[in-house]
C-alpha cells in the first residue's frame, strides 16, 4: 500500500526470520496470480524490502525464489496429513481433507498454477516436489489403514484417487469453491471407500482391508 | 539400421505425406525418449531425410515438431473415444478404454511425460492441448451417457475419472503393463460406476443416469 513506508523492513530480522518473511509474501502473491505474473519487484514490494536484498537471500532470482516458495508450501501441505492414530481410518481421512481443503483454498491460484503444469516456471524439480508430497500421502493413508507392504492393485487405487482428488480441487477452486468444503470432503471419502470397495472383488489384501473398515472383517 | 542408405526419401513425397512421414518418425522416437532427448538430427535420420528437410517443414524448430507431433497424437487419442451409439454405454466404455490402452501402450514413454509435465518443452500450448483431449473425452462419455447439460456434480465427477485414469495409464506404464489390459479396462469401468453411484446419493441428475445404467431407471 504504501512502499515509502516499508515498515516490515525496521526491525531487523534474522535470516532465517527475514527468509521466512521473504517466501510468505511469495506464496501470498503465488496464491492470487500465475508464477509467471510475479516479479521479483513485486515480492519485494510486498514484503516492504529492496529488490537488491531479496535477491541476496535468493541468488538465483525467481526460480530460485518459486521453488523455495513450492518447498515450503509443499512442507505445510504435509502438515495437513499429519493425524493422530485414533478413531476410525475414515474419520481420520475426513480431518486431513479439512486440513487439506482449508490449504487449497488458501493458497488458491499458486496451488492451481501448480499442479496443472504449463507454467514457465515448471522444471523437473518443481514437478519432482509435487510427486513427493503425493508420495506422503500416500504412505500416511497406508499407515492410517494398517496396511504394510501395499500391493500393486492397492497401490493403483489410492494414487488414482490421490489424483481425482487433486482434479477435483482445482475444479473446486474454479467453480468458486462449490460444493461447500465439507461436503466435497464427504463425497471425497465415499469415493474412497467405493473405490477400495471395487478394487475389493479383485485383490485380497484390498478385500481384506475393505472388511476391517466396514466391521465385517 | 543403415543411415547410409535412406530409402524412404528416394521416392518424392507429396507435401502432406512429407509431413505425416516425419510426425510419425517424431512420434515414434518420442515413445522411447523423454522429449528432451530427442534431436532434430534424431528425427532426421529416423525419416532417413537431411536436417535442413526437416527445418523446411518445422522451421520452429524441436518446440514446433513436438507441438505439432503432440497435436497429432491428441487427433489420434480423440479417435479412440469414437465408438457408435449402439448397446449397453458401460459396453461402448470398454471399447472405447481398449482402444485408448493400446494407444498408451503403444506411445509409451511420450504419453508419460506428456502428462507428467516438467518436461523442458512443456508450454501453456501444449497444457491446452491435452485439456482440450480431456474436454472432449468427457463430452463423448455424456453423449454415450445421454446426458445433455450435465450439472455440476455430474461433471466433477466425470472429470476425476477422466484423471484417475490417466493417473492409472501411467502408473500401468512404469509397472510394465501390469494388470493386463483387459483387466485394467474392466477394473476401470467398474470404478466408473462405483463413483457414479456415490454421486447418485448426492445429485438427482446422476441418480436418474444410474437407474437408466442399472435398468432401474
Amino acid at each position: 500500500m504504501t512502499p515509502q513506508a516499508p515498515t516490515p523492513a525496521y526491525r531487523r530480522l534474522s535470516v532465517e526470520e527475514r527468509r521466512s518473511q521473504l517466501l510468505g509474501a511469495a506464496l501470498d502473491l503465488f496464491a492470487h496470480r500465475a508464477p509467471e505474473d510475479v516479479s521479483l519487484d513485486d515480492v519485494a514490494e510486498a514484503a516492504g524490502v529492496s529488490r537488491p536484498l531479496v535477491y541476496r537471500y535468493f541468488p538465483g532470482g525467481k526460480q530460485q525464489l518459486y521453488e523455495a516458495a513450492l518447498r515450503s508450501a509443499a512442507d505445510e501441505l504435509q502438515q495437513c496429513f499429519d493425524e493422530p492414530r485414533e478413531g476410525p481410518p475414515m474419520l481420520r481421512l475426513s480431518r486431513a481433507l479439512d486440513r487439506y481443503l482449508a490449504f487449497v483454498d488458501q493458497h488458491g491460484t499458486g496451488f492451481s498454477a501448480l499442479l496443472q503444469g504449463g507454467s514457465v516456471v515448471e522444471t523437473s524439480r518443481t514437478t519432482a516436489i509435487v510427486d513427493e508430497v503425493r508420495r506422503v500421502a500416500a504412505e500416511h493413508i497406508y499407515r492410517h489403514l494398517g496396511v504394510t507392504g501395499p500391493g500393486p492393485r492397492l497401490r493403483m487405487t489410492v494414487r488414482m484417487w490421490i489424483t481425482a482428488v487433486e482434479a477435483a480441487s482445482l475444479i473446486w477452486l474454479d467453480e468458486g469453491r462449490q460444493p461447500p468444503a465439507g461436503e466435497l470432503r464427504d463425497w471425497l471419502v465415499e469415493q474412497f471407500m467405493a473405490v477400495l470397495t471395487v478394487t475389493a472383488g479383485r485383490d485380497p489384501q484390498t478385500a481384506a482391508l475393505v472388511g476391517a473398515l466396514t466391521g465385517e472383517g
